[in-house]
């Protein structure tokens, strides 16, 4: 790639994601590392008591993580391993999930994630990303 | 709970999640630690190059634990943390997540994952389950 | 506890763990949802090719945590699940593991640890610390 | 390598690490995807309430997962990221951590580990192990 990739782009490879359509994520930030997506917390989203399924949370997280690292690697990143450890239910929306690289080498990415709306944080998450 | 859950109430439980429902998953086996969770990949589950979405993945191997601990510590019981590996693509289902509770105490529960499909092994997960 | 824990009782706890004293942790810093253990880098701590041994970055990861939580939760805590990635290998120390609770609810912290070197960060964790 | 690595190199490879001979861990199974290390608990391997510190634990865990997936992958291999769970304390040795194995593509395995005591399973881990 000659250029950093820039919103734009990742705006249209989220767009190109079917499952990220159907959960109607939004990228917000994007660049240097970083990466936000947020998630309006419809009826669609939740587990049996109403609060936010845990697996949202996690697409959220594992999302936001090939984002942040991408923008670093260029967009032919996957992520290898996520871990999230989930702090309190969530209720109410948006959600709103931070990646940022906290450590990368030539081919690798360590991001860390926050998931947090109104109710507080919600998880906090660690991935790898790969270059394919 | 005078009887251990069996798999008719893990399928009201299953159906009371409006996520599950959006996502179209099944439960095959339930009880005695394990639990079976299977999802037809459709259009709507993918990433950009027609992949299963890691966040499939990671919501598969989430739920799977939390039936499979909840057979053993019943029904109120949440996933506290999640870790996922990415092993190879998944771009066939069905795919299939078998969890098992490979160790627990009294109020919590460690369960392994393996999620699967026609290409072969996809993840492989750990989960530790708390009763609420 | 009448008083938030000092480092004075945490110099004392980590004087009480025989394996920190095996391999010679020190204390940098504690208190407020924070904690920095320091190890010298000795050949007692490396493996087969001289690096640190990731057994040792693991300890480091664990065991800051576990003081990262108990400056907030208090003495009596453990840590439930640790997660370590581990970034770049590391020759020379002193390796300083800093933690800081990112998260946290009544009975539970979530931390992130991060162990750098002098040649930088080697590794990158995220640590449940729970009340007994 | 013309042979895939049996147990003596594993052993030669053990003894190599300054840190297990420090520990004193031993090799009791090696090949085809798995491995079992063992440790005598020591007064010198325990934390400040008697117990097994749990950098004792995640060093087996790592340690033992390099090993399993070395048998396959050959001996440069290093672990990448490692999960534990803590189960329940650990007072009594020796423990077993046996590793195995659970899923490889070319350069990568994920393997899985169990170690446990005469007190029962005190930590369940999983690890991605890469070839350098």
């Amino acid at each position: 790639m000659t250029h950093p990739p820039d919103i734009a782009l990742a705006r249209t490879v989220l767009a190109a994601q079917p499952f990220s359509a159907l959960l109607g994520a939004r990228i917000a930030r994007f660049g240097d590392g970083a990466a936000e997506l947020v998630l309006d917390l419809g009826s669609d989203h939740r587990q049996q008591h109403g609060y936010a399924h845990g697996g949202v949370l996690a697409y959220l997280a594992d999302n936001a993580a090939t984002f942040a690292a991408g923008s670093l690697l260029g967009a032919e990143v996957l992520t290898s391993g996520l871990t999230i450890e989930y702090v309190r239910p969530a209720r109410q929306g948006p959600l709103r999930a931070v990646a940022t690289v906290d450590a990368a080498t030539t081919r690798n990415a360590v991001c860390r994630i926050e998931i947090h709306g109104p109710d507080g944080t919600c998880a906090l998450a660690q991935a790898r990303v790969t270059q394919r």
